[in-house]
């Protein structure tokens, strides 16, 4: 895989090959990371513009820290490619996101140089520094560092963690890496602050320059260093106005300053490595360094996709046949929705490009909030909308939306508000794997009272689904659907309201009930159809639509008419549509037998779509199967 | 119930009624507020020491805005006393937290001046910028005033309110109540930080002194004020070597001045009441003012349960017969287990008296971290510190886990970390009402992999589950357990080692299988006893102990041996035990009919644990009822 060219990065298998070199090698060190990089995640998608980022400060860190004994903590783990290369799996890295490959994102399991999970953003500072007290209640002199992004620090984890990092002994260091930029663009004042605090990079430089100067000749000491800091950041706030939070906070604060100049960076990590307390280096970086067309537009190189590496030019997948991505059918249906009802409202934290929000923003900015990484806001925010009388539609990846449980429950469900959740990302999501996956949100949705839970089966019941959440003001309303291309090319019809609590027959036969809620239930049919063809079996096929409130009516069908049951759903065995039917039956006095299809118990890796449904047993063929080895029982 | 000198109170039935009275009438109507305040609480118990600290402010917004039209949304709601009183329920005010009355938090469907829900800390900024955006969008004049204590301002939900107030257009006042304490006393840089700016009270009036004088002759308007303001702030910051948080995240700060001072509070709310964008008034109030039991020691009096008015003294409830508290017994049992094995760690957000922590912070206070109104850091903190070989015993309250529900999954199940989290106030907790029960904990806890379940009958099953969590070092360990009083005067046995996923049967009969988790075991035996006695009905009963994993033996022998079943526990009936028996049951072929008692799919109100158990259904005397309707039909 690799290129000839790439002499150095041939002789990096560790992070101790790593601290062989001079310093002045490493600038051509990093231009063959990139090009690594560049060249492999060209013909094997992944996260690309963040890891350019980052090469220059993973290779000082690194460099100066003495790691796995040293901890690197990374927070939402794509920008961390060149650790993955530099750390012994730099072969390896050519099965990045691939079924048995490496994992997308930093993994202890993969690895002891990932120290920590780093899927969902802003749990760094707070992991690090559980880290850093251990190691300081096991005398050990160890040093942790957290990496964190300038779009993931403004979640309420990554203040609470800010928030605590004072009060304890430790000595953690935080890495601020400054993109100007998270997913999409940023939001929220915390942004606007760090670049405002830019506007004076000189002054910073000159600022440590004349500390370094002064400590050189024994002007300053350890004791005296944090005061003259501190007062040179209150200078600065004089001067440019502009109020240093991480200092506000007990936290000293160094910088900005180029996250691309591996050299300076070594020299102030070394200075600050050995400092007592917590403190943090803002390292200004650019998405996509070093490749232009990423460094162009960061947001469409975030995860481009195939990609010719010498023109830029982006490979799309086969042509779609006007099928569309379920994410693009919520967009274009909410803009629709939109313009008839001026009470919608467009919510998202950090997702417009990925939800397809953008269309929404496009046409009314006004109605259009992208509230940064800050899904708890997202919900709160909308309960506030809701309750006076706007009609928010919230959208959140399911495995985000793990975040707002609390604020679902109290802030929303409570009162009863009239606030639409729009799960994107709900079931197996693919290659982001463990951290990722939707696997949770029927089961812990479900546990909710005044909860109104709904799966499509296909893009015009998303459709049908957004209208009639509209058309039901009773409270919250759940939509969950999942990541990719829908099944329908004729997808753009008209939104009909539905009977909430009402599913649909598919398919009628007397051997077994199949019931399925959402996506899956295209296997199913096919599953039912093959079971046919193969065994004879006659099954009937319900799609539910509706977890909550289900579907009495079908149900007490089934229990009447079947002893053998089915359920099959794109989320976990435990708490949601088998679990609801095996209640309903139980408590019936129905007896059948019930074989629950869906999530298994067990956290999920990453692979293609189709790899993790066999191994979930909801591909088509084991669902077939399943059929089969229940008519035999 | 009102004394006969509170003369002025007397006439107040509304806002209205208090606007006509003379800025000179207000100390004497704060002084009947409290007298009252102290009269109702003194023999039906609330939390006193928090709205005595509200009093003046209260009454200063009251009087300044225009309530309900203008919007004041409380956060933590147990300030928000005099609010009621205020606001057309004096008299049910007695009724306080009794069922039926009054509930202890601010409720929009008590009250149309209860602007939104404040029972869980750190929503306010949310909910009252929704209100904001939504009232500029239906171009509505109205006013929003958020208030937050600084304690509630340690949230991650509040952090993230903060940093979205700046980024949309709205006119957004935050209140800051501060009184330097939580429940528990403050911690966090946020606090030290709070305290610290205030150390220069004088400059503060004199600055705002200053600008009034400057305005009042026409030297400065609305377009440069905030320049001068923030270059105030910028001087301050210099002087006191002090960074202005709120000024950094684009918040224009005001204060801190002195909460109790109603004239001079209303002057300021008047004069910042039109100013355009999102701003903040920091008040320093302090908690319990005006009684000076409470004002000496605030903790106790945050809910101080019943007193003698006159002399300040707590009236303890009838003597218990050494029959403890469960949470003194989780108290107890965490230092004697850390005493021999140093790797435990004692973690609360924000709660160490309610969970007597307290006892290990006393005895091992390097050992044991109040992280704050924090239980998301609670959680990744406690993931990060068992990533290094620690142990940590994370004490949250049921109700509040919900925030930390995504960091249970991402940051310790993923990686199958040994943390145990030990749940207090699980199930139904009485007064505390709707937003405090903790109703879903069984069922959002059990649809995550490699969780353990587990929930103790009784106070020698609670430090039995302890030290088994600590002998097992198999991933995450929960242990929920409930609010109050326990069972037995010999509590302190000697811990045993049980076996994981194993239950234990109480109880023999053929008749029907009772199946329990936890507490309610305690009433299901007494029913089952009651039954027979009444219907010679023979019921067996098992104690589960574990819902995860749960004890497959005695499920077949129920399933093989009853063709009916109770399920027990305190806890939703949607996802938790009642549907891992169902799911069990129909997936093996055992056709029993199955009746769930556990708590409705509904929010339940506040009152009396009996009362609300007898809603529910959950009293002995209901079970009783359960067990003789199943076993007729």
């Amino acid at each position: 895989m690799q290129s000839e060219t790439q002499n150095i990065l041939q002789t990096i298998n560790s992070p101790a090959d790593l601290k062989k070199l001079e310093i002045s090698q490493l600038p051509e060190l990093c231009k063959e990371i990139r090009e690594y990089m560049v060249d492999i995640l060209s013909h094997n998608p992944g996260h690309l513009a963040s890891s350019l980022g980052a090469v220059e400060f993973t290779v000082a860190l690194h460099y100066v820290f003495n790691t796995p004994y040293d901890k690197i903590v990374w927070d939402v783990g794509h920008q961390a490619y060149a650790h993955k290369i530099l750390t012994g799996r730099r072969e390896e890295f050519a099965t990045l996101r691939k079924f048995g490959g490496l994992s997308g994102f930093p993994s202890p399991a993969e690895s002891e140089y990932d120290a920590f999970i780093a899927g969902h953003a802003s749990n760094s500072i707070s992991a690090a520094l559980g880290m850093s007290v251990a190691a300081s209640l096991k005398h050990e002199d160890r040093k942790v560092i957290a990496v964190i992004g300038d779009g993931a620090i403004s979640g309420g984890l990554a203040f609470e963690g800010l928030n605590n990092a004072a009060s304890d002994p430790n000595d953690l260091l935080i890495i601020l890496n400054d993109n100007d930029m998270a997913i999409d663009h940023n939001v929220g004042s915390l942004n606007q602050y760090l670049v405002q605090i830019t506007t004076s990079p000189k002054y910073n430089k000159l600022r440590y320059n004349m500390y370094m100067r002064m400590k050189k000749y024994g002007l300053i000491d350890e004791k005296h260093r944090g005061q003259i800091l501190r007062f040179g950041n209150s200078l600065k706030s004089l001067i440019s106005r502009q109020q240093n939070i991480f200092e506000g906070l007990n936290i000293r604060y160094f910088g900005p300053i180029d996250g691309h100049d591996t050299a300076y960076i070594i020299r102030v990590l070394r200075d600050i490595k050995e400092m007592k307390g917590p403190k943090l280096l803002h390292l200004k970086t650019v998405k996509g360094k070093g490749y232009s067309p990423a460094e162009k537009d960061a947001i469409v190189w975030h995860a481009p996709g195939k990609f010719n590496k010498d023109t830029g030019e982006r490979i799309k997948p086969c042509p779609p046949d006007g099928i569309p991505l379920y994410q693009d059918v919520f967009g274009e249906t909410l803009v629709e929705l939109a313009e008839k009802n001026d009470s919608i409202i467009g919510i998202t934290p950090a997702m417009p490009t990925g939800c397809s929000m953008t269309k929404m923003a496009e046409r009314f900015p006004s109605r259009t909030f992208d509230v940064g990484i800050a899904e708890e806001h997202a919900v709160t925010f909308s309960g506030g909308l809701a309750k006076e009388g706007m009609l928010p539609y919230c959208n959140i990846y399911s495995t985000f939306m793990q975040r707002a449980f609390d604020e679902v429950i109290h802030d929303v469900a409570i009162q009863n508000l009239h606030v639409v959740f729009c799960l994107d990302r709900a079931g197996l999501v693919g290659e982001d794997g463990m951290t990722h996956h939707g696997s949770f949100d029927l089961a812990f949705m479900r546990c909710i009272p005044n909860m109104t839970i709904s799966a499509p089966m296909n893009e015009q019941y998303l459709r049908h689904l957004m209208f009639t959440a509209q058309e039901t003001p009773t409270g919250p309303f759940t939509i969950r659907y999942p990541r990719g291309r829908g099944h329908c090319k004729d997808w753009r019809c008209i939104p009909q309201k539905l009977a909430v609590g009402k599913g649909r027959m598919l398919r009628e036969g007397k051997d077994i009930a199949l019931i399925s809620i959402g996506e899956i239930g295209n296997a199913a049919l096919a599953a039912a159809e093959k079971a046919k063809e193969t065994a004879g079996i006659e099954a009937s096929l319900y799609d539910m639509i509706f977890l909550k409130p289900i579907d009495e009516e079908i149900l007490h069908h089934v229990g009447k008419n079947f002893d053998k049951i089915i359920t099959l759903e794109d989320g976990t065995i435990s708490g949601g549509l088998g679990s609801a039917v095996a209640e309903f039956m139980t408590e019936n006095g129905y007896k059948p037998r019930i074989r629950r299809i869906g999530i298994p118990d067990t956290f999920i890796p990453h692979g293609k779509p189709l790899e993790l449904e066999k191994l979930c047993k909801t591909d088509t063929e084991s669902i077939c199967n399943a059929i089969m080895e229940e008519c035999r029982k």
